[in-house]
């Protein structure tokens, strides 16, 4: 008897990706569409990309919010006029044959790079997504912690600058106006190197941190400053969660770690400083992801096949 | 055939208390004694108060520092002299025929609590203690997280101000700067009320934490200001720690919390506000601790007995 497969889907604000992987995480078959607007045309399009993708036990999609325990995606800021959907019953009524299983989006990514990539084999791994903002999963002891709702791993929304500049969510100083994507953008429009603003077609509000990646990676002092003072709040973050969680790694993802060693290096010699315990305790290593824009697909579809490895 | 019984032992920058207590936690015998200077001393004062309470078949002893997963306590800031002291090794020489465990003392303490005090029956709890410096334990799903190490829960040292005072860890603005009891002091000392330097005897230098909270308890203006703005620093790290781990509950020990409602009600009031999910989400309850002063000795005599509850 083969192994069983399972769908995993990741619903983003623009796309839904759906993979049908294996046990063992690796990718049978692939899917992408475009993201429709409205609750019921996204649950017509996830149930049309399970018809497409076929021949699975289980369904596991990750929603870009906060998901309840029971599959309703409570609040999602980027897909308009959805909230209070439950996912889990308008796919269980299409599907009543197949195990559905709903999560937070980074939390699938998590769960994907600890079964499939970058934190194998580790005990405890903090997994963090940096993109517009700052997502994030947590393996405790083995096992993906949901919290009591299914509401942890929100590690983007810790606050870590009272007088810091106000968030989306609605408080000030959130970790993800830091050392996000975006972040990175802001804090190269705020610094605005000659160099960066060049690249960025000499409109300093057109810089995004790709040009401030880019001018560092030519050696440009003062663009390799705003990543350091970048690097250090990326750290400075860990440092807090290293401190909470004790983890073995720390695995880093989203769009921005693809300038990996311009980032990672920095900042690992930050997080060295920062930690508690100093040098009788070296920092877990920082690690960059390694299943790209699959990982909360395959993630999905890995706790929807055993969902028992997660409380 | 009886239960088993065991030992706890809470290891403290003073005193030494340990505990005799049965499987549900219940404390049978008592025993009480000054911590001496040094790591040999400390060990022989251990190793009495199991003596002196005898008849066990495990101890556990909650540390003041940060403890490995091996029982070897790597820093301990206030045990002068004490450092990588194998105080696992030290106590199976005396007593081999005995389990011993050897754990953090606030994750310890937040083990008692979830298991024979306020946080019995959740699923997720965060335990803070807010003394000196604050301390913290954690359990997810039903289980104790130590860390990779045994590191997990130093709550305390989450950075919340880049720009804070410093901390004796060697970084700046740790939450424990801003809501532990010594925090509240300071708050005291700045804001200085009229009526609070008076509780202190005129000195301001010489104004406690209780001197803060007679005041407001009396309906002082400014003290109850002092008060407000300490629950405010408490509320926005507890809100930190919900967005990361979505606990059940949260629980406050140490002395502080004897003043009780006047801490608890307005730090409840700003973690409405600050957790993430707004009105769509209402925060865990904070709940005052209920072992009072046993609660990491008896904590740590259920860790020794049941050792497989911990992660």
């Amino acid at each position: 008897m083969s192994a069983p497969l399972s769908i995993g889907i990741d619903l983003g604000g623009t796309k839904l990706l759906g993979v049908v992987v294996d046990e063992a995480g690796q990718v049978i078959a692939e899917s992408l569409v475009a993201t429709p607007c409205g609750p019921a045309a996204i649950v017509d399009a996830v149930a049309g990309l399970v018809a497409d993708l076929g021949g699975a036990a289980a369904i596991g999609v990750g929603a870009p919010g906060l998901v309840e325990r029971d599959g309703v995606l409570r609040t999602a800021p980027n897909l308009p006029g959805v909230h209070d959907l439950d996912l889990r019953a308008a796919l269980t009524d299409r599907y009543p044959e197949l195990v559905v299983r709903i999560d937070n989006d980074a939390t699938c990514a998590a769960w994907g790079e600890y079964q499939a990539g970058a934190a194998v084999g580790a005990s405890d791994a903090v997994l963090v997504t940096l993109g517009t903002g700052i997502g994030g999963g947590l393996v405790i002891g083995g096992r993906l912690a949901r919290g009591y709702r299914g509401f942890a791993g929100e590690v983007g929304h810790m606050m870590v600058d009272p007088n810091g500049p106000p968030c989306p969510c609605g408080q000030r100083g959130c970790w993800e106006r830091y050392a996000s994507g975006s972040a990175l953008a802001r804090l190269g429009r705020e610094a605005a190197p000659a160099r960066v603003v060049e690249l960025a077609g000499g409109d300093v509000e057109a810089v995004r941190g790709e040009h401030v990646t880019a001018a560092a990676a030519e050696g440009d002092d003062e663009a390799v400053a705003v990543v350091d003072r970048f690097c250090w709040w990326l750290a400075r973050g860990l440092a807090n969660l290293v401190d909470i969680l004790d983890p073995e790694v720390v695995v880093l993802g989203g769009g921005l770690i693809e300038a990996q060693e311009l980032i990672l290096a920095p900042s690992r010699t930050h997080l060295a400083t920062l930690v508690l315990g100093g040098p009788t305790r070296p920092p877990p290593p920082i690690l960059p992801a390694t299943l790209g824009e699959r990982a909360g697909a395959i993630g999905a579809a890995l706790l929807a096949q055993a969902p028992q490895r997660s409380v």
